[in-house]
């Protein structure tokens, strides 16, 4: 039997970091979770355990602490490029870098106190090989969205296990997990991203809807009609459901205000939304 | 062998509520998880499996979803009382009710689209008896705050397992977990919710801190000193280490700048404030 | 306005141990979390922040892991009963010592290498004071049990919010989470906890049960005639309702086969068991 | 403008099923977590909201609990295949479905009574287009492994934020998700699923370890060298540190015995081992 090495890479995941920054007595917190992973000519230590390709993951973690205190973080693509770009250029053996990460926000309370907020967390995924390509994929996850009216579905194929009966209005309620790939090197990833997710919001809660792809899509669209600096838009779009509750038994009526909220099923709702002229994405999305 | 029922409830759990109220082409919307638990003469049903005393969880449920359509929610304190009422007077067979209430905030995004709150949690425990009895404990969870300067830990007890170094100078972080008790009836849950909830981040901002007991001693004090309605808070804060990373190795200070986040183990600091002339608490803690 | 402390811990929690005991090239290993509080004369630290009185948190883990590589682990209770021993005589101003350890299961996959069991979490929680009282509470959670018959519910109590259909046949399934009082000290806590867990378990799968009330009580009941070392069973019993789906829109049958395995919300039944010469449970249970 | 859909599918997520065989008074249990994606003809209901070209998600959901009446589930991979191709033929507009099931395991307590192992879960996701071409990928997640010994890791590469000192001896920990492509049709799913688990098992137990990355590869190479049926296996292999405690404050020595079991960071492996004749992948792994 002859079998070989495929596609691989290794690092350090969910290095929790929290970089505060002083300026006299205003402190600003910056709180992220950076992932970071490698790849190049590994099959040695795949195939024999010699691992003198392998700059350790523990090492990748300590690079991450340096460099926030050398250089301070920034935006998080910024300091993701910064890293990948490091990475990609540190050993012989290492030909790329992958460096993803999570920001969580926090608003001020006073001049060196802070309340974690608990909604959309901001996030990114930068590739940098040894040749100086690179790619840049910026995001959001856990952005939940409502709208309590303004939403339809009927019209739909029916077979013989449809038993769905159509509605002329209903609850539309998403997780929002989007991410943007921008087209070359972006000036300002903290404007860009809020662009982005205020086109995301606005597409969502002013697009009368018939469908949640329809509503996919509008975000999408908004968002590159607006942001020229990504080039195309992928969405998760778990599809809440919130059911009216039959209260007739009770001598009720329910005109879609009391409503059970599901967990389990849901409708899920994946789709690219890109310009026509987008440039190849290469790595990006790995 | 002689053996005997002791304590006992049955009830439904997280019964899941989105009510939306329209004001015209204006929606609100409320977003709750409702917990019921009942108690009574219940040996039957344990002993033999007579039911004749159960009232159906399911029924608890329905009721969940009745009340909201035909009295809207209000306060969730309010909302619970109602509940209540109804159950503990539901059968000769119960005599005592309990309600527990999370209420997850939406901030609004339009006039019928809404974005999820993702910080705290707002709770309340409501007791009801058939004889009149009543406890209401309002409270909240997972509001994390953190102070990035203002703390330090020295002076404490050592002996032979201690290594831990004196602290001049530290982060201080906490997901605070408040339970309050109000004295009697309430007039308005709502501002005396915020009005709380603001006595304990000032609190916790505003203490220089020597210990975590130091600060919690000081969130329920300041509640208990402005919010006369209410007569114990109870407090459970972990201590959410941040520790700062020697970046020694590489050249480089840490003034308190890059922390390691750590989730495990952490310290946990419970405690209660209470006025010295607070009525008996009855069963309003269980 | 006088304001004073009420009851209060503090301590550290959830310190992961792994313990590898070596029998030349046979290892054994033990996994534990371990969660200590103490309590004593508190008033100082937190009405001033004098930590005189405070053995840091980092001293109880560090306590955790110095203790396991002298003694070793032996049945967590006692493994807790040598920590809270200690704790409770460790300095002048802690007069008790709560502990609580969680245990997960590892089977044998050679000399030194193990697959952790994903079932049940065996549980214990003791406290001691400085005047040499104690006890011991043992428990297991997250045991999922589930019969696929032999389960009724009827005959119970309706009102005008009742409208579940009576169930000649159901399944039932529930969570065991159970905890059970030690009367004084157990000679074989290892032996015991598997005596009452069998008890439970048999109990569950043996009782033709009208109700989830029924079959609590018979676990209780089970567990407390067979081991004579424990005085009192308590036990949370989340119903984990299987529905189920009606297939006749389809022209198929269902009789009891195929279910949709509800999340929330759920049913839950809380209920105690004990001796009628059951001794005072003290602080037991906090 | 010019923009344009992308990629993009639609269906039901977590479907939960459980599924009860009566063999007499002894009942079987199958316990599924069913989600399916459709795609194929979707530019209207994307850009228009026209939704005829789309079986709604509520349709997939009844028909996977049809399905399970009528045919039964037998290995998760053939009721995959059955859903598949039933949707891949369901209507015009679509081209292709994707099936993925989780399966829980249980073990027998009783003629109609179970316990729900705990461990690791069975995976499958299967594709299937209107064309006739399908691809089954087999897989486990959650398998938690260690071996206490026979692991070691030094000769990596060094660079100025290197601090790891090199591990003659260490614990290796992982939580395995495998996931395994059939190179066609396989005739028992059921026992391909057991000798694979058993040599990815074997091969972490039976490796003398010099890093992770061999460890993996070796995982690999023992199931395709067994397995004939298969042809590429995808492994993702956290490294679940367990650090030594330093015990020499207490003057005590750790000899690998006593570990703290950390959460995060942890190290991340991720590989491919396949047949150097292995056909193309096609849509196997999206």
């Amino acid at each position: 039997m002859a079998v070989k090495l495929g596609p691989n890479r290794y690092g350090k995941a969910q290095t929790r970091l929290v970089h505060v920054v002083k300026d006299g007595p205003v402190h600003h917190i910056r709180d992220v979770n950076v992932s970071t992973s490698l790849s190049g000519d590994m099959e040695a230590v795949h195939l024999t355990g010699d691992n003198a390709a392998v700059l350790p993951t523990d090492t990748q973690k300590n690079t991450v602490y340096a460099f926030a205190g050398r250089h301070g973080i920034g935006q998080i693509e910024e300091f993701a490029l910064l890293l990948a770009g490091h990475f990609a250029r540190s050993q012989p053996s290492i030909h790329h870098a992958r460096v993803e990460i999570e920001e969580y926000a926090w608003r001020r309370e006073g001049p060196h106190s802070f309340a974690r907020e608990g909604g959309e967390v901001r996030t990114c995924v930068v590739h940098r090989d040894r040749d100086g390509r690179a790619s840049v994929v910026s995001g959001l996850k856990d952005l939940v969205l409502l709208n309590s009216t303004g939403s339809e579905f009927h019209g739909y194929a029916v077979d013989e296990y449809t038993t769905l009966p159509p509605a002329a209005d209903r609850v539309l309620a998403t997780a929002v997990e989007a991410r943007w790939r921008h087209t070359g090197g972006t000036s300002s990833y903290g404007s860009s991203y809020e662009r982005v997710r205020r086109c995301l919001v606005e597409a969502f809660t002013g697009t009368h809807s018939r469908s949640l792809q329809q509503t996919l899509y509008a975000m999408g669209e908004r968002a590159l009609a607006t942001c020229e600096e990504i080039c195309e838009v992928r969405l998760t779009l778990p599809n809440k459901h919130h059911f009216a509750v039959d209260l007739s038994p009770f001598g009720l009526a329910n005109d879609n205000e009391v409503f059970f909220a599901a967990d389990r099923p849901y409708g899920l709702i994946e789709g690219s939304v890109l310009r026509e002229d987008a440039p190849d994405a290469g790595f990006a999305w790995e």
